[in-house]
């Protein structure tokens, strides 16, 4: 493979700090995720980002998840399919107005925290949301944990897709992300992080937490805003891919 | 003139009863203001609101208001103008997603509650409004109370409009209406209430409550779904215009 | 047993129809449970409600649920048991500051929605619901599914408790009640719903949906406001209850 | 005046990042306003921000907002003043449980943002925020703008309170604070605040933005803890005192 695409979750911070972390980040990244308003963001974050976005010409797209700001969209609610699938639509089409207003394209769409993790998993919700990203717009690229029920679904429903690998996170043997809740889910150190991803971007393989080595697909990579190394593990991952001759770029750029 | 719409506000209610009141004043309606989210409905709400429209061929408008589900939107926020034009392009973005699902025109848009009686007095709110509608699309209907300065501005705009009339409630001197708070602000009486819709739409003219005769325009009647009687109103102006030789037809129609 | 508490679910509406349901209901209950504006309620209905239930002498409850509006607190949220135990507390302070200034008593508290559910079958969640209500006064009395986790754990945690059985609906030969998504969930026929509480107030025994006789213990009947027969159902207990003699009376008055 | 309170807004962050700014703030300050969850803040940071306040031996407040996360508690609401009184009396309720689950003193209530600014113009929404926390508890002290509506209310209904000054901010002739909007609202230098601040505290003074010079009584000194150099200012606030031989104390203590 000689292109990959990073992207960040964005536009998840208050209306109070809007510049800081978010706009250092948009100097690595190829594509970031902008909070929906419903686990974090709001009209006046959305509009700033996507303008900010645009002229650094990074890739936009939705990050919709379960509306719970006090929980940050981590925690799972009990949401019936239907729901899940008119969440969805209701949080894409609202960020994809600010799209419209500036007059730039909506790239893609990753769901956020519990309904990002839940989709993976269960069929019914990465059915849901894959109709929901469907039904608003058929060209939209869908990001999906790599090896997830949410991939699977969406190229059954031949959405395009992009396999999504995490930097600073571990894998389980299944191929999913060892949960935050335990003790090794988390890459620390800058060196272990560089070697992780390096494998999974050239080798399209990973060593997971009991030591046995998977097979992944690495499309885009997740820098965590949210991380406190996040800048200088994405400072280091382009670095890397600099010196390994890959190129940075949004997938509908490929 | 022989033509008039007849508007509701619809979907302001919560998902325990989706039915009710709102599928009984849509046997009369020719248009309906939609809740998108933010004083009332939701996701569920908006989505089987828009279906219902769609199969009784009502036009679809949406229905904006401030963030304040607490007090119904009704309550007066000092957002600045640069605020009032997200928070709109937002809450249309996120109702017109489902237009779009549902493969149906959204026809026009209402600003709700305070934001409505705020834009009627304030130009640079009525400007935020108005830049926000045109943003998303310069074709959609801007409601506004007739004689206000959103009518105005939106006319120097050259943003299509309707000139809107209310069937329960009575009108001061300057052509604004009487507010909630005052004693005489509704119109209670059947007989009372046709005579002012009549005298609106036949001679674009209204008594005041202090009985002065001023000139007006009534592209559009609201009834409020709320009032008690709002049925009740709505079969007799029906009944009225079928009478009197006019048509009641959604705007985009006439 | 010769008394037995009648408990509403109420102040679930709006601020705009203040009166209505709640006010009949309150024509037959001895004690009602107030949202405290997670899942429904806010500050003005907590305040209207509780003087209403005062004025009438009747045992005012704490309603704490997930914060989940669009919902209704049905949809269950994945909290850890800290964090269900600092949401129940701040509900609960919430609306015992209302009651403070009416100079009324807090009477019990009794969960909600998915947050009942979950606390009668999981012990960590059922002990962290008992922590708060012992935290914030020990006094309380804790309402419980009769049978449930949840009130065995309040037994062993010496926490006043009521068995609380339902009017409306059915029971699983495990004790617990038949989830809302079955078809046979509701009992909708006003004899069998009195053939039902009968059985359960004067010989501690429910007839399953699979036709077993199980134990149980009837400290108190909720009437579900929301049910469209709630009324219906009110009068056919009360009547009931007098003809068997048996008082209907708070549990702290007994 | 040999005593002066140093008090901070605090609880404002999300659960995301507990720590932080908040901590390093708690060096310096007597007292803190703790965000209720309406304006911002919630259940976790409440209880967290109470412990640690607690620990460090300083006094704790309810900072209570308009419900506006969005805006932060900066947007002016039309609240009708029972509104407000019942607002009040919620948030307070919500953070008191706290409190008393922690077995630590309510020592003061401080309203935030545009309800702060509100209630120091405007008797009636002053006479119901004095109100609520008298109906509360009438020992709990008010935190008032020196000179303000507020103020004179309080102490005409006999509620003890705090005149309060700012360190970061300048005054109109009318001893009110110069709008956030005004290029000058802001004291950036921070000899210029020492200036200000000591003479303030030493002579009962503050030199206007217009040049006068006008009396002040300053019981409680401000630092916002969302200004880049509050830390900074803190840290020179407190060095001052010790030089001029002030004690810095909650109130309640003197």
């Amino acid at each position: 493979m000689s292109m990959v695409d990073l992207n960040g979750d964005i536009g998840e911070r208050s209306t109070d700090n809007i510049d800081g972390n978010d706009s250092k980040l948009m100097n690595y990244v190829t594509s970031v995720n902008i909070a929906c308003g419903a686990h974090a963001g709001n009209a006046d974050v959305m509009d700033a980002t996507i303008q900010m976005a645009k002229k650094q010409n990074i890739a936009i797209g939705a990050h919709p998840g379960f509306p719970d700001p006090e929980g940050f969209g981590r925690r799972m609610m009990s949401f019936q399919p239907a729901e899940i699938f008119r969440m969805v639509v209701w949080q894409i089409g609202g960020l994809k107005a600010f799209c419209d207003i500036h007059d730039v394209e909506l790239h893609h769409v990753k769901p956020h925290g519990a309904l990002y993790n839940l989709a993976a998993k269960d069929v019914s919700v990465a059915k849901a949301i894959t109709d929901a990203v469907q039904a608003i717009d058929p060209t939209l690229i869908l990001y999906a944990l790599a090896n997830s029920e949410l991939a699977k679904v969406a190229v059954e429903s031949e959405l395009p897709i992009a396999q999504e690998v995490f930097a600073d996170r571990t894998y389980q043997p299944d191929g999913t992300l060892t949960p935050r809740t335990e003790p090794n889910a988390l890459i620390d150190d800058p060196g272990v992080m560089e070697e992780h991803v390096g494998r999974m971007i050239q080798f399209n393989e990973v060593e997971t937490v009991s030591g046995e080595i998977i097979p992944i697909k690495a499309d885009t990579i997740c820098i965590h805003g949210d991380n406190k190394k996040a800048l200088l593990f994405a400072e280091r991952i382009c670095h890397f891919l600099q010196k390994a001759g890959i190129d940075r770029k949004p997938i509908k750029k490929w």
